[in-house]
């Protein structure tokens, strides 16, 4: 087992694989190309041709997501999209751009459209080195149920920015007050893409560190996380090298603060491969 | 002007316009087609096909360094390498494994081979802020000149490490003393890949922080750098963004330290440019 094992596992697109999706010049997702023909009877809303697909469907941002919901309906009726998640993303060629549509969050993966997150690193430094706070999923989690996780982390959602969603999800997942998460400071951004079951996960998570109190005890609102635990970072390092017991991008995110933090010696054999693993470069 | 043109300005490689360079089953560089033809005629050193070139020199580390040293010596002659720096790098197809082959500095971008660096961001923390010393390079360096660089940064020669080689240009660069370099943190990698004039440059430079008390003041020894300045974080990151006052790779470790330090708010148009600009994956 190794670091590399996890940011491949999370870097396993293949271009051969896919169709690009375009709005107008700018391409918007990445289609499997079996989601591609299961989008092909969808005529008014999707030009579906072999080596690209284009969005059709006509009007303003409402006209459109409606026009692509009927098509979520369907797909998720054929099971090529596992359910409503009743949580709607914008999709734009790029962050800070009008959205073109927006779009339930179970049907992200299928167009595979770059979805956007906030992941927190809650950390406290004690005598004996850097301790991270660390959750466990919930068994019923549709992704990655029983993983364990990072102390926030979110997707953003339509109409959201992503200080907003970090305050959100601080209070609902971790019953982080607002005092706290506000020392929260943006360090940067992981990058990967990956397939997956439904179809391409094109996933930006823009990652915070907080230090945390010694007093502060984190407890979950929303069911999504069952237990927190305070470890210290090396040992998750090594955990993370040696099994896959953490969410596979919170593999990529922990590895990211363990190198910021000096927590991966420069003579570690693998310190490139994760340096240069975590951020793909967007296009 | 942006960030995002200082990124792209270490990324213009075109692979179009190079062919890789093997030893055996492995890549070792990337040989600009123009090079490739340069190199066609030293039939006992390098084979050259149209698409690719191999290595093809016999013998041991120091026959096969001999060999292309005779090379580099004609190329040098045509002012294809601009000129002998008598500082020797190791070629290798990955960091860590035994060299292929050892070639004289002036000659890397020629090959196209990855070379290795370290760079040192030495800040301080004052009431307003975070400042960082900057050094200003000699009006007599081949590369760069007159442009505002780190306060240390070098390539790792041959039989160094990176821990070694820190430690001694923080002494001839900077006046470093052991003790505070001792304190460097390693905290991840830059990487690049550029086209200049002599061919291909693969950057990869291993970045180091260390915070220095407010009675150290640099002085530089080896005649390379002709001034030190200490300058708030956010007027160097302005200066980032509007002038090309650094040395082109200088700026991309200018701006991953930002980044990391919280100083570029999530809100800035260019969060995600530089966020996922600065750290290539390396093959």
């Amino acid at each position: 087992m190794s670091f590399a094992a996890r940011i491949r596992a999370c870097n396993n697109f293949d271009r051969t694989r896919v169709i690009p999706l375009y709005a107008g010049a700018r391409r918007i997702g990445w289609l499997r190309r079996d989601n591609a023909v299961a989008l092909a009877p969808f005529r008014r809303v999707f030009r579906i041709d072999s080596e690209r697909a284009e969005l059709v469907a006509d009007g303003d941002v409402d006209a459109v997501s409606a026009a692509v919901d009927e098509v979520v309906d369907a797909l998720v009726r054929d099971n090529r999209v596992p359910k409503w998640r009743y949580e709607v993303f914008d999709v734009a060629p790029r962050w800070g751009e009008a959205p073109v549509f927006r779009v339930d969050r179970g049907a992200v993966p299928f167009f595979g459209v770059r979805a956007y997150g906030v992941d927190l690193n809650g950390y406290r430094r004690d005598s004996d080195g850097i301790k991270l706070w660390v959750g466990r999923r919930a068994a019923d989690k549709r992704l990655a149920p029983n993983k364990l996780d990072n102390l926030v982390g979110g997707g953003i959602g339509s109409g959201y920015g992503a200080g907003d969603t970090l305050v959100k999800e601080a209070d609902e997942e971790a019953g982080i007050p607002t005092h706290l998460v506000a020392r929260a400071v943006p360090v940067g951004a992981v990058t990967y893409l990956m397939e997956n079951e439904v179809g391409i996960r094109d996933g930006v998570l823009f990652v915070y560190d907080v230090e945390l109190p010694a007093d502060f005890v984190p407890h979950n609102r929303d069911g999504e996380v069952v237990e927190f635990h305070l470890l210290p970072a090396r040992a998750i390092i090594e955990r993370i090298r040696t099994t896959d017991d953490f969410k596979f991008d919170v593999n990529l995110v922990m590895l990211d603060f363990a190198l910021r933090h000096g927590l991966i010696p420069i003579d570690d054999p693998e310190y490139l491969a994760v340096a240069s693993g975590l951020h793909r470069p967007l296009d």
